[in-house]
């Protein structure tokens, strides 16, 4: 009876790599998850299903409709589209066993039912830290979030980055002198700066049906230019009288006091007035960064603080401070702009171990066995094919090192150590081999 | 306007950890994927969810029954139960790209809707190692597959287990010289000779058609004891002449013979005929891992030798051998005996710097950021709040170390080492801090 095939496919929209991406992509999973927890977040790791009344407690638009969400028996469940939802559940549910501020870091896959386009993926991951107070939060901790993003660029080998950082009070306060209550709209219009320039932005917002005189000092506003330190001087000589506009100079006046300390070169920063991250969400501080070589990447890890986690799941007021690296999209950026690796290995394995005949197997076997005590990734080739076969898998996947084990190695008690870039050859002490590839 | 509060909570079958349970299982995780590495086991991360089609091309019983499987559009996609069949598809699809023998190991969540019984999860963690040969693969892998189950366990802190292993071959041919048909049945009777004992088995067998003759030959077949070398022994002097079992004598004989060399000591595995696992799937070596002590978790690590991993995604003729830890299970059934740590931390900090005034915050920031760049996990408490608190959030998550900064310590160029377990504080420059704490 012969078998019917089916082709072997993925689902469009979802990623895949090959070892040699696998084994990049795991390397920056790596830094970005040893970063945080150099810092002190703890690790969670929440189920991917999560039943459809809790992950839609929120509700509404876009994430209705992208949301992966199905029945099995009665029970309506739906994939989790973010790591935030699943964050605020899981502190309301496990309140009281928790410990405030509580510092979590989550690395997990998320997904979203987008249309399909490239570089835009169904499935991918998300690298969330975020720190949780239980009634109040210091808003040093949103200086501390910044320094993490730092730190975090840094440890996967950038240097020319950029972190933006505002004050949603500051945008807010300052609409609010100006007596505008669509504030979305304005956001939205301000959003679009880099986009449309300020003709375009003033045009929109006569459209909004704003005065030529607000206009202007929107305008004003979102211009003013200089260092962070310049910056907030000219906001404090608007002389605006609102509380929250006051409130929100403040908190970056703090955030931006104690970046320094944190180790954060200026070159890194920049208090950027255009950023408003969103609609509703945050409250505070906001953040975003460009990689300044490759803005059309557009932000790769951004957030910000928010007064309330958890308002749909407890009465607790859960203020918090956070930051998302979206990986999977910025990994297939970093590649798209040829900023990964050329010509990487497609394994682990520092050295093979060829056993010139079979019956070299078991030497072989006590030569991988002392490579690995001595913390090399070593495997052995066995089966009885021809040694230039066995070269070959070396070479195919860029493995380093081959240790030939014939007749005379074995009588002599050494090792034939091969250099496979080099190409050159030579017969020394399994020590020395040792020293050689550590 | 008030909200409505969704009570929070996860869907039934899904385990959720709190931070010290969460560390504990990483940590076991990381060693799983250190040991998995270090033997050149290549990385792969496939999506969880595949076209339904390609998940269930195998189809049939209680796979179709338990798969979550959905629509959206008009895709019909489910969610993988096992690493398994993804692996065939990947191999399959990604053949000309991979590199043979191809070595991987893959750690990641699967989905079973099972019935919700205590230990058992409807969302699980698998951690998979298999090594796939193109057209052949030599059954020394079979030995080294061994080693590395029998490697995982010593690095998990295992002492008393024991891998038991048979040849599904000699099962076979077995059978076959017994001019046996109804092979499946024959062998979930045997399956159950832990449970039913010899008389059990046998009226069983004896219910299924079989005769006396033949029901004494296989009794006294699985009752054969002794070393491994006399097991072998005792089944070359059966005399059987089937080719099948002839095979399976020699390959569980090679695998014997060079388990050895691997390093793994005679204590750590047995032959043992009466395992089968399963009764399609397998054609080779079967291996089953049990920890002496507790055998009533079961076998915590299984698999074997397969001689076509990907046949219905494609006609290449794929044998495998490979491996896999159900992690969830097995961190469940750990936890119940009682054999994880207690009063482990809640966090991976190892020193919480704790500012005695705020005017004391940069200096303590200076010192935590000279602590990470020893490696050493730290942070700071930030806030107006008073000693106690924060101490008390220390000892809350069992933080082994804090570090006081007060006038007196930063006029000094020092600072309070306080050991939160002995309480003894004493005051002494950084550098020595960094020496305790290393």
């Amino acid at each position: 009876m012969s078998k019917e095939i089916v082709k072997p496919t993925t689902l469009p929209g979802f990623l895949e790599l090959l070892p040699e991406d696998q084994i990049l992509f795991n390397k920056i999973k790596d830094t970005i998850r040893q970063t945080y927890e150099k810092h002190g977040f703890i690790p969670i790791d929440t189920p991917l299903i999560e039943k459809s009344e809790v992950l839609l407690a929120k509700g509404g638009g876009e994430t209705e409709k992208q949301i992966y969400r199905f029945t099995k028996g009665d029970t309506d469940m739906s994939l989790r589209f973010d790591l935030t939802v699943p964050l605020a559940r899981f502190v309301a549910q496990h309140f009281q066993e928790l410990t405030f501020p509580y510092r979590r870091y989550h690395i997990g896959k998320v997904y979203r039912g987008e249309r399909s386009q490239r570089g835009r993926f169904r499935e991918f991951y998300q690298c969330d830290v975020d720190i949780i107070g239980n009634g109040k939060l210091s808003v040093i901790y949103d200086a501390e979030i910044l320094s993490i993003i730092y730190h975090t660029f840094i440890n996967l080998g950038f240097e020319d980055f950029t972190i933006r950082i505002n004050n949603r009070k500051i945008l807010n306060g300052f609409f609010d002198s100006l007596n505008i209550t669509n504030t979305a709209d304005v956001l939205r219009s301000i959003d679009k700066l880099q986009k449309i320039g300020a003709k375009g932005v003033s045009s929109e917002l006569i459209h909004i049906g704003l005065s030529t005189k607000v206009i202007d000092k929107i305008l004003n506003f979102i211009k003013i230019q200089g260092s962070g330190e310049e910056k907030l001087q000219a906001l404090i000589s608007l002389n605006i009288e609102n509380q929250t506009f006051k409130e929100g100079i403040e908190e970056i006046s703090t955030v931006i006091g104690y970046v320094k300390s944190f180790g954060v070169p200026e070159k890194n920063y920049i208090i950027d007035l255009t950023i408003a991250r969103g609609l509703d969400y945050y409250t505070g501080t906001v953040y975003e960064t460009f990689l300044d070589e490759y803005p059309e990447i557009g932000s790769v890890c951004s957030g910000g603080r928010y007064d309330n986690l958890a308002e749909y799941y407890t009465t607790q007021k859960l203020p918090g401070v956070g930051v998302s690296i979206g990986l999977t999209r910025l990994f297939y950026q970093l590649k798209e702009a040829g900023l990964l690796g050329k010509n990487t290995p497609s394994t682990l394995t520092k050295v093979l171990v060829i056993p010139m005949d079979e019956s070299f197997n078991e030497y072989s076997i006590k030569i991988a066995n002392s490579l690995r005590e001595n913390d090399i990734i070593s495997e052995v080739y066995f089966g009885n094919v021809k040694i230039g076969k066995k070269l070959n898998y070396a070479n195919k996947l860029n493995i380093p090192y081959t240790i030939l084990i014939g007749e005379e190695e074995i009588k002599n008690w050494k090792v034939s150590l091969k250099d496979m870039t080099t190409g050159s050859q030579e017969i020394v002490t399994l020590d020395n081999a040792i020293k050689t590839l550590k």
